[in-house]
This record gives structure tokens, C-alpha cells and sequence, in this order.
């Protein structure tokens, strides 16, 4: 079955292996007349590799994007939006060692039980680096959405156990965990340092806010769209859980202190999370996603190999020590794809 | 936009308003030849319906399931199966006091953004009224499920503040809450008595296990299973989050804690929920979903009318103090739908 | 694989075989604030049975059409609209004699094919009775397409071998095989007496006309305008052709015959149909399909059983002489179907 | 809304326009473990220009298939394959004369009605050239159906009003035009030079015969096998009519004479072109598209510019006399894609 593609209206289909020549992604249903160049789609690709932190993998992924179709003189033409990103850098060799083995944590087993191959040169298809398509993609998106107000930020709440209290958003960009709380930022940066001495990695999670959605998007009953956001951010490789609003809180909670008051000026809260049986309430739309620890780690674990026999792995080479850096741009772009799809399909 | 469908090869489009005249379902793409009958589909509608709890809404509603096409001398056909319940009981004149109001927690304000009409009777088709197609079409799926020897179970473990601690799936049928923790579930009876008085209401957390899954089952990038599994469950009226096994506690963890060891008979751990990359692992699949408290209370709250007037609300009549019982059904409904369309698509 | 559903946006999923007990269709994505009741439905259902020709089967089905949902106080609420007809006067007995023989022309050999069992009963799903629904369906579809002034219209233009050759098109509901051309009409209905005392039936050509199609709707490239017409009639039983324009005298012509001079006030000629590169130029569109002759004849034919002897088959009944009039409404209702699809898409 | 993919379970995205750089094809759903590589491509892509013909444009496209994702050591691996081919030769200075223009028969007018922009270099996305990526796609689907014994063969049965009378596939290759008779060919041969010189262009009748294909592939109401197909064919630009079997002819026919018998041996006959309610019954199945003549022609014709002022035009310029050659191959992919997504669904 095919599934690499998000999307109804404005659809999108990544393709691409981590170490393959090229990763790209296929824009369709993009509206015509949209000035569209490579510097718009640039500047969310570069967002999504910080790498001014030890949390990130020291790959350099230049990651210049060509647009290969769909734009004519500086306009989207209304046909396909073809997108490339070649692959530079990609030391394969280094992964030989593991062709054989099944890192815990990873695809490596399912894709072997679900395909009987698999790509095993940095992950194939199953590594983060499939995301760069959608990133492109998710910065198409975001100029669209920009022409009708609306604007999503992700960003840092928790890494490695340190949690940030403040949500100063203007700050995001200026540590590498886009985290609106500099103390906390300061902290995760030594939390970082420790775990990567110990050869170990960490999670964490990322608030996602929309701000400027109109009452009204969303399809009852199963196209909600709180529904639609959980699975995009549900397909993110790292992403283990999702919530809307309180979320998880919301269980704890009674009736009368979950419902959100509503005056002639708007909602006093907001444990909706801006989704009212499935449609935006006009309401910032607010969700949080748990983030598990990257899985490669130098520290020894148990394992099998292809042929079931017990072995054990340390995973050498140069592996993030956490996700969330470039899982921030990754959500930020999947929120983007998800509302634009709603705007569109009004 | 079309929005009232789920699933790709087996799929069902559900239609219908609380207080309309029925509501029903219809399934596209069930196999030929399978035993099928309205007793199959009677037992999970019922247990929709504890109605053995002050949790539940008094209204009585004896939902007999009508199969109206697609099956044939006792076996399905393999066209698609239409399934109907008569709606009964049901007091509209209770709604007229509120039909031009706004409800907090309710989508009565989204919906009139939306469409700029809506039935206020008994909630129109955002009550959950919807969720008996669901479950019909669910009861389905579970026995095209259990001839692949795989077995979905949805259980309360947390309602109103309540934690259950224990695990005994065998007994959840006999107490009204689906509570794996009998001495839990007395708890919980209790809880749901005080909040009753109290005219306000209660959320809750389910937990649903999928035992027999196969490793190999789910669609990398977008169309992962855990995606789909959220999307599902997300897009049940009262789910504020879900999580796939660690879910946001993952977050909070090393990797060397986090990855689930690999040994010859399986794995050590189960933090993964049975799912890596997308695509089961052969290991039980573990999912939470964070249930909001039902929106509708006597306590009186502040509200605006349709004409943006503030005013305050108090909502009588016999509705549910929690969602729990009956959302433990939709859930399991869910989630064996979502199951069946990767089995077959296989 | 679910087949039973066709548009997009404005999405139907039909239900329900010959003898079953009611046959349906489900609409979703119908815009929320149109007028529709049952009065509307039902005329189009009583064109596509107009029983006053010797070429309708005397099956009498008067097709009550019941709206289930998505109407409140006379106007559609944006949710599914589930409309049923009942089955009556379905006569099952008549066909056990056939019930373990394919009839030649059927559905019955495939059927068995695919799925192993049949409902045998008055051809069961394969039966034209299954474009009940798409009437009922393309009916709410016309009356969304009024509204915007765009106006479609079937007729006969060869039934038997006798070809019409005026076009009134208003005077097509004045004879039962809607032919533009009276005088074809009386030969026509002769033609039609003449083969039912054989014992043999006729097919024809069906003509359809879009008046007042904007110009820009279609959606290149696989899923052009023509393209989805020629799925949308083909997908009718009885239709073995579908011609665009010009259709197949287009291969004889030379390109400065077959080329639509543009002048200021629209095109001289309209070989292309109103469609250009898969999108309408704001021309008629103009569409033929050819009908096979009704396979249930009186006339001995050379059958196999399911076991696989050969035998001898002579289809008894209440059968029609020619689909034509029925598939007339039919092409009606789908041509609408695709339009209503992409003038909401837009 | 998205238009630019073909197939629910072997799918295909294209994108590229005439003049861009690159024209390409992403596959989403091919099955693992199937030897492919560039080779395998590139031989359907080479039928696509004969070139050795008069009939085709002198445009030198030398169509060299790379694979850049989804194969990995010569075997597919279930995730997308990529597929791009550069354009080069393109002379997009000689569009430069009718950038203000609608060329008659061509989709300028209405792809500017529909996004007010288009890329009118070379006819942009409506351009023969898009049909590249179809027939890459249609090579890997073609290697799939043979390892199930399903053979697809395209060949031209009439061109410029020449009808082939013989039905030697076997000598298909051995003329430009895959018209199974020698003799036709020769005379369509000389029909091309004259009309050539004439300025003019010649359309024709392409049939298709599809062998092996199992009974029980289609899928009622709406996907049955024939609508498929006629969407599929009825998707390439030159297509204006589409027939199964006996088509238009069956209009004439009598019930006795168009039923085909059925036999212990299989059908006597084969009026159904291979299909019964749209489902195959193990016969070849036959189809018959109708080409429209090249619209580009050096004879001058009437038409307007972008401002609605009316003018003449004669196209000059490298262009094709007669779509066939190269329409065979398209029609073959096209034929090729549509099965092999039936028998990876069943």
C-alpha cells in the first residue's frame, strides 16, 4: 500500500533513502501564482539543523534545496512543486557493521519483517532524513499560510528531564533547542554535554502553537482536526505521544473546571487547545508531543543478529544525542501541511 | 470536504444525528464469506451501553442493530454491509431551552462557525450518538480480527483522579467501569456518585492492548500504524492525547533505558508499544488516550448566545458523568478498525 | 478494496442489492444551507423509471425516497445525508431457476470469481436497481448545480439502430425512451415491440449535454474532467463506450478539421467537447456512451452451471427490452456527480 | 485539489513540465525484492520515440532513465521509487511567438482560464512530455505483471483513416507506427508524408489487448476494471473516446448476438472485451481509444490572444503529425498501471 504521501488538497509524497543520491519531495495541489524560490524553502531546511549544539549529529548536510518543477518566473503555476536535496557526506561504510544486526530501538527489525530487505546505509527510508521533504515542503506551506495570518511555532518545552517555565517565543531562535526559556536552554546545553560523555542520548517534548486560525476548519467525524494532527505528528519517526490542549491533564480534571468559559470577547481558557468537537474554535491551537531519546547509543545493549542469534551493538558514528532540535522544525512544518490542507479544502 | 469515512481497504462511512430518526453505518470492502450476523454486532453495541453505573446517562436506548445489505444466507458477500440502529428515547424538547446557546465544551459554537447551522437536538451528529456506527462497524472488524487470532481489549485505568494498579483484563466485564482493579473500580463508583452530586463530571484514562499483532503490519512514512492509531483514537469526541507505550514518559528517559533490548524470544521491554518506525514489532501494542470530562454539567457556567450575548448556562437532563464506559468501547472499535485495514491491505 | 464510493468533496457511498430490503446511498461533503427534501429526491427517481414503454420491465418500484440525516428544518446541515428506498415487489422465486447457472451477459460468472459466493436473488448488487442511490445522490447534486446555473441533460440518440436525428431536447420527457426526435421515438418504441415478441433485447447511444460548465474546471493530470467522466459512465452497468466531443471521429479528421477555431465570442465548432488538456473551455460539454443490449433474454443461450457443465439458459421474468431509459437518468445523476466534484473543489 | 497521481496501492506521482529541467515519476507501493535498475526502464521509455518515423517530431530527446531512490543492490525495497529523466534539445525560444496566444486544440486557453498562469514554453505541464513519467512507472508495473504471466500490447489499428485489417502482433516493432499490419503500415507511412507537407496532422485508433489477466479483478460499484481503464486512457491528452469489447458496435447489436456464450472451454465470443460488471472474467480484455489529430499545425487557423483580440496562427516548430507512435506506448503503461494495482489489491 502506498503511503508516503499527507494530504488531500495540498498533497505532498516524500521519497529518498538516507544515504541514496537525493531526497525530494513532490508538491501537488500547490495554488497558482505563489511567489516561490529556493531561498523561502532554504530557510526552513536550515532551520532544521541547528547544529550550533552538541545535541546534533556532526554530519554536515549542506542541504541545498532545487525547486526542479511548478514554478515559472518566480510563480507557483498551479502543477506539481518538485523539490531535491542532494545527499552529501553520507559515510555508509560506517554502518556496514550493523547490516547484519538490528539496532534496538530502530526500524531495522520491521522494515526487515515487513519488506525482507531493507537499505541499511544510515537507516534507508526510516531515517530522520526522510523529514527533509517535508520540511520543504511544510515551508511551502507556512508562505501560504502566512498570506491568511496564520502562524505556527514549535518549540522546546522539556529535554532530558529539564523543563522550561517560561514561553518566550521572540527567544527561540537564539539556543540551539529553540526553547523559550534561556535558563532552561542553558541547562539543557550542560545536560546535553553529561549525556553524550555517557554515550547516551535523551527525549524530550515539543509544544506546537497555531495562532491566527479561523473558527471553523476541521471535518467531522473522523477528519477532525485535532485527528489529523495527531497522526502528522504521529509520523514523526520519534514522536511517541500526542496531546491537544490539557491533554493528559484534562483526565484529572473536573467538568467544570474544563470547560472553557466563552464571553462576547472570546474563551476565558483554553484546555480546548483551540478544538471543539473536532473544529477550531478560533482559539490559539496548542498540542505537545513526547519525543523518545534518539535510539543510537554508544552504550552496549543486547541484541540479535538477522539470524536471530544474540549478540551486542554499540552504535558508533555520529548520532544526535537528542531529536528535538530538528524534531521542532519537523512538527512546525507538519502543523503547517495539516492546517493548509483545511484552509484549502474550505 | 468528506470527512465521515476511516480506512483505505475496509472502509466505513457512518451517518446519522442523535435525535434523527436513526443512525447507521456502512462498510465497504469486508471480505466474502464470513459468518456475519446482527447477534455479533448486538454484543458490542451492548456493551457500549454499561448502563449498570450513575456514570451513564439514563436514557434508555435498546440500539438494535439492523444489517440491511451485503450479507447473504449468513455470509458476507463481500458488497458493502449496511448496518442500521433505530434512535429511541430520545427527548428533543429537553434541547430546545439550549438550542440557541452555546454549550461550553461542546461543539455547538465550532459547528455554527463551520456550517452556519446545526441540529441542536441531543447534540446533531457531534453527540455521541455517532459512535454507534462505530462500534457496529467495529464488532465487524473484530471477527475478521479474531480469525488472524488477534484480540484488542480497552480498560479504564484512571477515572476522575482514581488510579487503577492492577492488570486483570479477565475481569474488566464485571464492574461498569471496564476496570482491569476491582478495588479500583469500587473507588470509582464512589467518585462518580459524589461528582453526580455535585452536578459536575469526570474524565478518565483507557488503555487499549492489541495482542496477536504480527511484526510487519503499518505503512511508512505517513501512513504509519502509530499515526493512524492516533488518528483514530484522536478523533473520538472526548480524547484529548494519546500515547503509544512509554508515550510522554519516554520523554523523560536515556536511550539506554528507553530502547527495548532484542533477545532470540522477543523483546526485554516493551517501551516501543510493540511499534518501531511505524511498523509492529510482533510485541503487544500499548495505547493510552486521555479522556476529557464529559462537557455537559448542572453546574452553571458562563456562556454566550448566538447572538454573542453573555449569559450562563446550567445543562440538565440526563447525561453521562463520565464517558469512560462507553468510550472504552468506541476505542476498541477503533482500534480493531484500524488493524483490519493493514491485515487486509497486507 | 472499498469500490462502492465516487467523488472527492462531494462523496458518495451507495449500499444494497435487488431483493435485499432497502437499497441506499450515503452523501458526504453535501454543503451545509441548501433547501432539499424528499420531493426533490423523488423526481429524479420517477424518471428513471418511466414505465410507460414496453421497453421497462413491469417490475413495479414505486422508489419512496426517505432522507435519514443531514437535513434539519428543510435545509442540508453539512453532515452525511443517508437517503433509502425500500425494495418492493422484488419477485426472488423467479430466479432460483437460475440460481446455480451464470447467465451469459451477467455479472453472475464474475461475481463467483471474485468472491466465491453471489447473491443470486434478481441479480443481487450487480443489479441496476444499485443505481437507485447514485439517482437519489445525483439528484441533491443537481440541485447544488442549479444553483450555479449549470444544467445536464440526457437523452436517447439511437436505440435498436434507429438514430434520432434532431436534437429538441425539450420535448425528450414526452416519449419514454427520452429521444430528442420524435418521429425516432415512434420508430423506437415500434422496434421495441418487435424484439420483445423474440424474445431478444436492444441497446443504444445515450447522449449527454453540459450547458453552462464555467470554463477551468478539471484537475490535470491523471484526474482530468473527461477522465473522471468516462470512469463516472463506464462505471455504469450496461455502458460498453464513452466519446468526448468529436470522440472516435476525431481519428479520421485531419487537425485543421478537428481544431475549434478561437474566436472573441468562443469557439466555431466543438469537436473537443468543452474540454481542452482536460480542463473545460467553458463550451458545452458534450459526451456519448454506448449501451449494450439488456443481456436477460428469452432466446435459448449456451450456458455452463457452477460446476462447470454446459447447458442452455432462457432468461423468464419481468426484464426490461432496453436499459436505455433507465441509463438515461443514470448518465444524468453521474455526470452531475463529477461536476458538483470539481465545481466544489475549486 | 491534487490531481497528479494515479492508483490507490501501486501509485504514481508525476511532475516536470516540457521546458523545465527535469521531467520524473515517483512510485509509492511497489512490492519489495523485485529486480529493478535503469535498463528495465529504459527500454519501455525507448519505444516511447521511435523516431524512426515521419510522424514524430525531430525533437532529439534522448530520455535517459536515473533511479534514485527505492532500489537497493538491484532489488526494489518497498519504499518510493524515484524516478527522473532530463529534458534536453528543448527549444523553448521557438514558443516564444505564441506566449501571448491560444493555440487551438491545445490547453492554453483553459489552463489559463483555470490558474491564471501557465508555463507556455513548450505547452509547459500539459505537454506530451509529461507522459515520460507515466511510462517509467508503466515498465516497473510491466515487470511486475510479468512475473504473474499478464501481458499488455498496444498497436495501432488505424492512422490518417488507413485501418489495419491484419492482427500480427508479432511485427508490431518492425514499423513506427506498432500497427500489427504490414501492409496498413506502409500506407500510413505515405498518408503521414503527405499530410506533412499539407501542414497538417492525422489522428487514428489505438487498440489494446491485455492477456492472463485472471477473472475476478475489479471491484464494483465505481472502480470496476473497465471505469479504471477509462479514466486511465481517457487521461492522456490525445485520448477522445474509450470502448471495451464491442464498444460502440454493441449499441447496434441484439441481446442474442452481443451475449457471449459460455462454454466449459471459456466464452465463445468476446463482445465483453474481458469484463462482466466490471469485474474480468479471464478472457483477453480488449479496448479501442480514439486519438485526435496533433493540434499543432503550420496551416493558419483563427484564434484570439490573451487579451480576447482576434488573430491567425501557424504553428511551426518541431511537432509530431500524428500522436500514435508514441500515444501506443502511453496507452500501454496506462494499461499496465491500472492491473497491476487489481492484482497487488486482491
Amino acid at each position: 500500500m502506498a503511503g508516503n504521501s499527507f494530504g488531500k488538497v495540498f498533497r505532498i509524497t516524500t521519497w529518498g533513502e538516507s544515504h541514496g543520491p537525493v531526497v525530494g519531495v513532490v508538491i501537488d495541489g500547490c495554488p497558482p501564482r505563489i511567489p516561490l524560490n529556493e531561498t523561502i524553502i532554504q530557510a526552513m531546511l536550515d532551520r532544521r539543523r541547528p547544529g550550533q549544539s552538541a545535541a546534533s549529529t556532526s554530519r554536515k548536510e549542506p542541504d541545498h534545496a532545487v525547486i526542479l518543477s511548478g514554478v515559472f518566473e518566480g510563480l507557483t503555476t498551479g502543477t506539481p512543486i518538485s523539490i531535491m536535496v542532494t545527499n552529501k557526506d553520507a559515510h555508509s561504510d560506517a554502518y556496514k557493521t550493523y547490516q547484519n544486526l538490528y539496532r534496538p530501538g530502530h526500524g531495522d527489525i520491521t522494515y526487515q519483517a515487513k519488506y525482507g530487505i531493507r537499505d541499511w546505509r544510515g537507516g534507508g527510508r526510516a531515517s530522520a532524513r526522510e523529514t527533509v521533504g517535508r520540511v520543504a515542503a511544510g515551508a511551502v506551506a507556512k508562505a501560504l499560510l502566512e498570506r491568511h495570518n496564520i502562524k505556527i511555532t514549535a518549540y522546546t518545552i522539556e529535554l532530558g528531564g529539564i523543563v522550561a517555565t517560561r514561553r518566550d517565543l521572540d527567544i527561540i531562535d537564539q539556543n540551539p533547542f529553540y526553547c523559550p526559556d534561556p535558563e532552561a536552554a542553558k541547562k539543557m546545553e550542560d545536560r546535553v554535554q553529561g549525556v553524550k560523555k555517557a554515550g547516551d542520548s535523551i527525549g524530550g517534548i515539543v509544544e506546537i502553537v497555531a495562532q491566527g486560525v479561523p473558527a471553523g476548519l476541521g471535518e467531522p467525524v473522523f477528519d477532525k482536526l485535532d485527528a489529523e494532527l495527531a497522526k502528522a505528528l504521529m509520523s514523526i519517526g520519534a514522536v511517541k505521544g500526542v496531546e491537544i490542549g490539557a491533554g493528559f491533564a484534562a483526565a484529572k480534571m473536573l467538568g467544570s473546571q474544563n470547560n472553557d468559559a466563552i464571553t462576547p470577547n472570546g474563551f476565558e481558557t483554553n484546555n480546548s487547545g483551540g478544538i471543539l468537537a473536532g473544529i477550531s474554535n478560533g482559539d490559539d491551537i496548542t498540542i505537545r508531543v513526547a519525543i523518545k531519546p534518539i535510539p543510537s547509543i554508544r552504550t552496549t545493549q543486547e541484541t540479535i543478529d538477522i539470524d536471530g542469534k544474540p549478540t551486542t551493538i554499540s552504535v558508533k558514528g555520529r548520532h544526535d544525542i537528542a531529536a528535538i532540535p530538528r524534531v521542532n522544525v519537523v512538527c512546525e512544518a507538519m502543523v503547517n501541511l495539516v492546517i493548509v490542507n483545511y484552509v484549502m479544502g474550505r
